[in-house]
């Protein structure tokens, strides 16, 4: 018996060895296939509808640049920093195992409803209140009598926010505008479908039409970063905050944003873009109700099991928040990534010479009890000197980046997604602090 | 030693009980929480646009119904069987317990990307693969030479594919049209926005506009369940063909749909409603970039989680279906229940004498080599006799449905859901059975 059993032992310690091996095995092909998604990752663009749809969210890139990313080291490989894809936030995730694994029994959230006697009725109510909770933790938005309606990521929410703020007449479309470089998905999705409720109005600065308007506030700004109130001078605007990027990580939270109408999303938060999911915080009880519709009209609701996983995430985030001296709070460490790659893009962008990078003012965060400057999402690069077309520029070094005449803004600027994983990020500055012309 | 070891026994048993004791309420609860939604389920619709905004998909009944779902017992409370929530489907998946179980790790699927090489970029590859499988295995579609566009539910794919159908020029919005009684929520979803591309034109029966229109074919149709082709004499006809309903539960399958650009959804095939997925099998590849693109710009992709979650669930099916002899399989029960709730519903009405359904021709289905009647997932009832408003009728004794007016019919037609629950279903037949006048 004592031999057998010893025989078990082994055999057993040899099963164990093999799951783990397959397990590692399963995790490098992941890794890999992702790792591929971010610098593959470009689309056809040719059979758009035209020009301004040409330059959709995800597509500047042209078909032409497939063939870049035949070439894998490090010296030679296309880095892709166009889009911001926050896969930077994996390594956390990874790190912390099981506590963010989400188990969804077959049988289980079939029904379209969540909630039939909510306003937003197909709204988990715990996702619900992991975000109220969140909010509270964080302390960068005010909750307390705002409704919340969830949206397939915060751009359908975008949308369910004009249908809902766009007046109810016969009228010329209402003017939406934003003050330059703005987002440039906004233009794309205000006039997809040449809506006759709303038009995409240009750069806010230089907007000076009569009657109501909607204007986008985006605090931080994606591309710049910098924090930013309403610049139109009209007495009949009707605002939308976007406030994806106010989070710990990105810039000090000096007080609880408190807007009438406040978008968020999980993509910038916590990294799961994948899930597609975002809310809005909304003052009125009329505007919830039509932003509702739209999503209604749109899909439906929202996937019942992204609500799910995202309730579960936002309640590790805050679980750790509040635990004294966690080592493993997700702020805490999202914002020293942020912090490094801001000082090593700066060292970068001295040592070559050729470009600029925004200076921010700093300021103490009340989530941190820190004292720091912002550290953007993405950086809005310059190319100084006499290149004219920084995107361009950037791609002969096989650095692909957004050019700011996307962002209603000069072709002398880039935007660079500064949420990649470690190894492009990093091949990236590096590159970036050898060139010269 | 003895002693203690029983003791912690007892202990064991107990702590077991207690986790159980756990498991089942949440059950119940989750039960009752899903139940209510079922009858609880409308929404006010007072703020919207525009009258025909107002009959929104989930909210054709008026706001002072809501006192109406206050009773409880089975004689005097509320069924509401408005809308198509595929409950029924519920008991089939709790029975098959953890096989269609979805586990997903927090670090994984994170990225906006899901294959940065495939036309429709954030389509799960195995969702795609589960597609084609469980075609073949129904042989209710052609999937070779197909591109495979995922959507936030088929809702959301309509949409793309009125973006990616209409023309590209500056002409009037091109005609959307349907022969009646089309889907209540069509019109609504075309003129959602006021789009500049596209507009509801209305029954395709009574179309004669020269030039090209979109035709929308819904076969088998929602609400009738009538097998359909398209209506409209015209040479520069676009097809869209929706083909949610076209499955064993549903209708014979008497062929593999072989058409342009396909519509299916996981709502109406396994019942998966809250996950909002639908797929499109679409021939030209010019078309599938464009839908593609749509969804970009609506909602920057689809679910990673519930893609996941589909995938799992289409791959029981087709493995049940492909096993000899499978008792569990999950056409076999659909097929079944339907048969048995249209034979309740036939002597309902039969013993009634107030209200008449349509009657279907037997056809062979090579899928279960069975000849049936379609057994529709909804019922098309008129009120015969001098009842004008049927809606209004059956909501005087508390069965809430929706008017045939909004399918471009008339009043004295509804549309029932035969998907409700047992318990919803049971009493609505009973009930239907005695009414008289």
């Amino acid at each position: 018996m004592a031999n057998l059993s010893s025989v078990f032992t082994v055999k057993n310690l040899l099963v164990l060895s093999l799951a783990l091996n397959v397990s590692l095995i399963f995790r490098v092909l992941i890794l890999h296939d992702a790792q591929n998604g971010s610098f593959n990752g470009f689309f056809f663009t040719k059979h758009n509808r035209s020009q301004s749809q040409k330059d959709a969210l995800f597509s500047p890139v042209s078909s032409s640049s497939s063939s870049l990313s035949m070439a894998q080291t490090d010296q030679d490989r296309v880095i892709n920093l166009d889009h911001g894809d926050p896969t930077m936030y994996e390594s956390y995730w990874q790190k912390m195992g099981e506590e963010t694994t989400v188990v969804i029994p077959g049988w289980q959230f079939v029904s379209y409803f969540s909630d039939a006697t909510r306003l937003c009725w197909f709204l988990e109510p715990e996702f619900a209140n992991q975000i109220v909770r969140l909010h509270n933790v964080v302390g960068n938005a005010v909750t307390e009598n705002r409704h919340i309606v969830v949206g397939t990521g915060s751009t359908q929410l975008y949308q369910a926010a004009l249908y809902a703020l766009s007046p109810d007449t016969d009228a010329e479309p209402i003017s939406v505008v934003s003050a330059a470089p703005y987002y440039s998905s906004y233009p794309l999705i205000t006039d997809c479908v040449k809506s006759g409720l709303y038009k995409w109005g240009g750069d806010a600065r230089s907007f000076s039409k009569n009657g109501p308007y909607i204007e986008l506030v985006t605090s931080p700004n994606n591309p710049d970063g910098f924090a930013r109130r309403s610049v139109v001078d009209g007495s009949e605007g009707i605002l939308i905050h976007d406030l994806a990027y106010y989070w710990p990580q990105y810039t000090p939270i000096s007080s609880a944003a408190n807007y009438d109408l406040m978008l968020f999303t999980v993509s910038k938060s916590t990294g799961h873009a994948g899930m597609r999911i975002g809310w809005a915080l909304v003052k009125d009880e009329d505007v919830a109700r039509k932003m509702t519709k739209y999503i209604e009209i749109n899909t439906i609701g929202v996937s019942k099991d992204s609500q799910l996983r995202a309730a579960k995430v936002l309640k590790v985030i805050s679980d750790n928040s509040e635990r004294p001296n966690a080592g493993d709070s997700f702020f805490e460490f999202s914002y020293h990534v942020m912090a490094k790659r801001w000082k090593q893009l700066r060292e970068a962008v001295h040592e070559s010479g050729l470009f600029s990078v925004p200076d921010f003012p700093p300021q103490l965060c009340k989530f941190l009890n820190v004292v720091f400057e912002p550290q953007p999402a993405f950086a809005w690069v310059k190319c100084e000197g006499e290149i004219e077309d920084c995107e361009s520029f950037l791609r002969g070094k096989k650095i692909l980046t957004r050019s700011g005449k996307h962002f209603g803004f000069s072709p002398k600027y880039v935007r660079i997604s500064m949420l990649d994983r470690d190894r492009n990020y990093n091949t990236f500055v590096e590159r970036l602090s050898t060139i010269r012309s």
